[in-house]
């Protein structure tokens, strides 16, 4: 792969994450340009991604400067359409598997994980969504994850384990320090409940995402944590 | 493709049509068997989808009796997983581009008819969602629209088109019979801002899709207004 490929990501947009983990786990060449969100600059949206959302990708054209994007470069947005693209680039990644039907399973895991964890779980630490829906979420996954692998799908780190692998570091941290705007307690709750042996199958699962290097590169938990203790301290006791 | 391939599915349903109108664009050779929604039979959650929507599909196994559907079978629901299964088991029907970028553009449009066309307008159909976020997703879809092309995406046929169509045949029914469980008027009302010079662009790629022979083999528009008549008449005036 030789044309460029930039990535405008923010160190703590669970989105971006998604895509370098993807990036880092295919071992693509890539550059990443941290957008400063509250503060975005003017040619991110005139010149990457309209919506001013990252993560956005430019990919070929000239080597330019990230700052300074090319009109010749494509520009793609949206965390799982990017995470498609970047399987199309590195078929041989294993991001996605070569199968038809076990491409259809990471695609539903990741339709499921989108719709059924994330949204519920970034609802609920914006004190926005429910407790259950955020458990059923997880059940639903669980029912998804098969024996005798680390992995979301078949024997091989693919889409659906960077889809994931950010909301379970979220969930990590909220379970661990109970950050979040959700009623005091709910959190720590949350990690009780998730340590009792209905959900052993999905705790195996999301430890050994945690402890991928991948994540390590990719996850400042300590910026996270500081950040949320920022974000939420104003909290409803 | 000599496996088998059943699709579960409902006349009435979008997400089906969508599955439908990609597999007779596609030409590809399948059954379909249709599933009574408000009478679910007993083996379709357990045997086919367990979350027991349509669309659903069977792919490979024994040529089985579509009610009594083989364990060897692989599964596959939601309809825009499907969609990308049919691009993987056609990769030269056009379904998807060869091109990487050019697949990232079908699949951007897909996310945004998905999310921003589908569900608001079937939200504003059942009085849930507003008049304002159906147009602002016209005017989104409109503006990833090109020039000088019939379809979403290049100049061919795919996912994307085959993804929105379902939503522009309920928008004619809705603009053309005010039938919703909106209020009285805004159906009618919507066909009208449609008429626009500012919608032009939109307006001739719809009537294009509308105009499909895939779409009048898959899509019985009276039938669904016969629905929407008997579903809707106890509208609050
Ligand atoms: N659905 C999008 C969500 C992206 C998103 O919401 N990004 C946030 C950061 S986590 C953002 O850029 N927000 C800035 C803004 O909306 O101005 C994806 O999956 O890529
Ligand atoms: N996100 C799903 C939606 C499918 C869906 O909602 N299907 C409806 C019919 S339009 C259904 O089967 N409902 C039956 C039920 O929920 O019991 C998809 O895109 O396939």
């Amino acid at each position: 792969m030789s044309e460029q490929l930039t990535l405008y990501l923010h160190k703590l947009s669970p989105y971006s994450a998604k895509v370098e983990l993807a990036l880092v786990e295919a071992n693509a060449p890539y550059r990443a340009y941290q957008i400063d969100l509250p503060n975005k600059p003017e040619w991110f949206a005139s010149k990457v991604n309209p919506v001013g959302k990252v993560p956005a990708v430019t990919y070929g054209g000239p080597n330019v400067d990230p700052d300074d994007p090319s009109p010749l470069s494509a520009k793609i947005a949206e965390s799982n359409v990017i995470l498609e693209f970047l399987a199309d680039l590195y078929p041989d990644s294993g991001l996605l598997p070569k199968d038809p039907v076990l491409r259809a399973k990471v695609r539903l895991f990741i339709d499921v994980t989108t719709k059924q964890v994330e949204a519920p779980l970034y609802d609920f630490i914006r004190g926005q969504g429910s407790y259950d829906n955020v458990l059923k979420g997880i059940e639903f996954i669980q029912g998804l994850l098969e024996e005798g692998t680390d992995f979301a799908v078949g024997d091989h780190y693919s889409n659906a384990d960077a889809c994931i692998s950010p909301a379970l570091a979220r969930l990590k941290i909220i379970t661990e320090t109970d950050l979040g705007k959700f009623p005091v307690g709910m959190g720590y709750k949350l990690g009780e409940e998730l340590k009792g042996p209905k959900f052993a199958k999905f705790r195996k699962y999301a430890q050994g995402m945690l402890d991928r290097p991948s994540l390590k590169q990719t996850h400042d938990e300590e910026y996270t944590i500081t950040f949320f203790k920022t974000r939420f301290t104003e909290r409803v006791q």
